[in-house]
């Protein structure tokens, strides 16, 4: 250690979750956090814990995922991020990185966290979007899901959308944000922006929001399930590969 | 064969060229070629041969590539298409199915082809294209590079663009088409259009472009490259992922 001081450094890393599960370190599976912790020991010939503002489950995507660490190297946080992206594999990218004090923490410090989930919502797949969006053939009613969205703006007590072995935390979250962004060709995008998620909320959420689009539930249906806090009466949870975590505001 | 007629049928596939070792068959390597044959051997009990407009290299993708064989089966186009596209790997697809006369030939009909090549110009790569677009830090003269494209518009002896093993076939192309588009985020798009290439035509091209792009050639150089008709006086290869087989006209 050599006496020098321990600095914290926070990184915003992107990631393709399509070839891991998930971020959490696991016992026979590859996880972004054992790549990358992996690497960080490479590179500092220290071995830090790295911590996350959230797990990210199997499949899933980051374009602004936040974690931290703690490290004696006086190696300043531009040379980590470069240091980083050339051991990197290609599917992981540092794209900030920056000193942080001792009382920040990736996951505790965390205000905000701003998910994005992909619809193609088109007749034809697009083969180049398979592993980036949810391709759903049959034609969305974009207004339905749009009315439901306005439905679980604000603080609600989101049971009906948790998956069960997500503890007995608390299930009330805040949503800031619950928009639908159509675009060219068919391209739909969910966005959620809340003080924190339950486990498999945004997708059990767009799966539910999708039977609605589909006419399979109505709006008042969705509403219904809601206010029931019951998983059962809530649609299927949408697939992991559409899904990505945008943005963490502290 | 039930004494049934033999019908030709022309296929529009897309597939995504990441996995494969290029179009055609080839022993000990996956090719697009033997998949695909493969899945319409099992569908329809016979063994045609699918003639392609050309090959396409390991890597390669393909939006629009044409393909043709000749089949006793009765299935209807339409069914056809269906029933492939569920026996295919995610990564081909066939766009669409037709009936032809038996004069066409995906290959010898072909009056034009039309190449994109998708470079991302910007400071950090985009994870998500990887696969799919060059990642060039430098900041390229896209104004020196559409100087370049007026020069190859029309007709030319292309030997400079020209990889060997392309045997002794006549060298002259028209290109109807040279066209740098420049999109949101440092995207780029190179479009060529021409009644036929050479080998690695399009990727020897873009190759040289970049050069100038980056002030490694001037403008000049390039045109005295491609008055040589040397392969040495022109620019590196650029690499295959970039590149979009993306219609064949008739």
């Amino acid at each position: 250690m050599t006496g020098s001081e321990e600095k914290k450094i926070k990184l915003i890393i992107a990631y393709d979750g399509g070839a891991y599960h998930g971020w959490q370190r696991q016992l026979n599976a590859v996880t972004i956090q054992q790549v990358f912790e992996e690497r960080l020991e490479k590179m500092l010939g220290e071995s830090p814990r790295v911590f996350a503002s959230g797990r990210t489950d199997a499949g899933v995507h980051a374009l602004g995922q936040v974690v931290h660490f703690s490290t004696c190297s006086r190696l300043d946080p531009g040379t980590l991020e470069k240091g980083l992206n050339s051991l990197l594999p290609s599917d992981i990218f540092v794209r900030e990185a920056t000193y942080v004090t001792e009382d920040f923490h990736a996951r505790y410090s965390a205000k905000r966290k701003r998910y994005e989930y992909h619809i193609l919502n088109t007749e034809d797949p697009d083969i180049f979007r398979r592993s980036y969006a949810w391709h759903i053939r049959k034609k969305l009613d974009n207004e339905m899901m749009r009315e439901c969205l306005i439905r679980i703006l604000g603080e609600h007590d989101f049971s009906a959308f948790r998956s069960s072995g997500s503890g007995n935390r608390n299930p009330i979250r805040t949503l800031y944000r619950a928009e639908l962004l159509e675009q060219q060709g068919g391209s739909i995008q969910i966005v959620m922006e809340a003080n924190g998620f339950l486990r498999h909320m945004v997708r059990n959420l767009v799966g539910t929001l999708v039977e609605v689009g589909m006419g399979k539930m109505s709006t008042e249906e969705f509403g219904a399930a809601l206010d029931s806090r019951e998983r059962r009466l809530a649609g299927p949870r949408a697939p992991a590969h559409g899904l990505f975590l945008v943005e963490v505001t502290y």
